[in-house]
């Protein structure tokens, strides 16, 4: 691994997740827990460890972003939800940018912008 | 966009995911329902629709990828958990390469290969 | 089962729970599904339902109480977390009542109204 | 409060625990953190905790039951869940008895034993 630096959602594909996590379990003989119901409930609760950093507050987001711990946190976090979402990508052999792709064409047909076009939500 | 089999995750960045994310989410004006809160609350509800999918079963690896209706869904909520997440970090304009490579470090330090060498896990 | 209307909270203790739902469950020979691990991930799923309802709306409790439809959802949903609680209890065994008791005790404890008298809150 | 030994399942209604948990928000002035959205969040978030107590464990009943301290940590995250589940209750002024019946009854209704009698499931 390189420099920290070096990384950023700008040149970094998912493949390099896939293989960073793929590597970090194996090499702690770990694929045996990472069945997918396993990391299913791992994603449960690491959404909760997420949650909790907001739960009974009313943050704006400008708060948040000056909170250089919770940020350090919220980052943490949002990292360990999308390790586990990788490692089940990992463990079913998925592609996460064609189920990306493909839910977000779904996405489009089923809230259409001629019916969602003035900031309405309701769940379709 | 283009056709899906131009997208795999050996070429796509995090940055793509969050550019079509964010559009999605101007183009209907529902940046106002998008507050951290608000994202983290429907990452736990994909992550029930998900978790939903394997409940009560037992399936093996192969069963799920030979089961080409289960693979679909799986692929679909594994993609909303996902959004969600590009969300978060959009809304909070976070790096989730860079926090995905500092939390990797982390759980390096606190899961040392040394003392987790023979397929022992325990909470630390 | 009798009338609906006979049973309220008033007079409906823990025991009835366990006994309706562990009938609910010896009936349809689902006991072999109701593992610990298998439960708890039914209660995230429920929590999920029950979150649905409430996601990117901002209702005040009024809206909710007078929309007919909505409290009867959110009353099945509850239910529904409430049903898998008892069948976790009733799987490994436990008093509910005394655990809440146990619980509530520590509660105090951790949150000494001298330090929280002021609307205060913060994790501990 | 009196001994724990006095209260049990066999003899403690829900409308104890809805005074109890009232008096506790109350007394701390929480009842403006207590909407319905927060309590539903909290429900995640102490779900979560409870689910972590097993997560890449794979603990037979008796093995849990054998093992003191989890079983501690277990009544205490159910209850956590449990508490949660009553203030949202007390919030939206709920009868948890009479929402348990109805949907134990609509449950009967989907699941019927004639179609789910073998110990088959698959959600419906």
């Amino acid at each position: 691994m390189k420099l920290n630096e070096e990384y950023s959602d700008l040149n970094v594909t998912i493949s390099f997740f896939k293989k960073e996590v793929q590597k970090f379990v194996e090499e702690r003989n770990w694929s045996k827990y990472h069945t997918p119901k396993n990391i299913v409930q791992a994603i449960h609760c690491e959404a909760g460890e997420l949650s909790q950093l907001l739960l009974f507050k009313n943050y704006s987001k400008e708060q948040i972003r000056n909170n250089q711990q919770l940020i350090t946190d919220i980052n943490d976090e949002i990292a360990d939800v999308f390790i586990y979402l990788i490692s089940l990508v990992n463990t079913l052999d998925l592609d996460l940018s064609n189920a990306f792709i493909k839910k977000m064409e779904k996405n489009r047909e089923k809230y259409k912008t001629e019916e969602f076009n003035n900031g309405k939500y309701y769940k379709k």
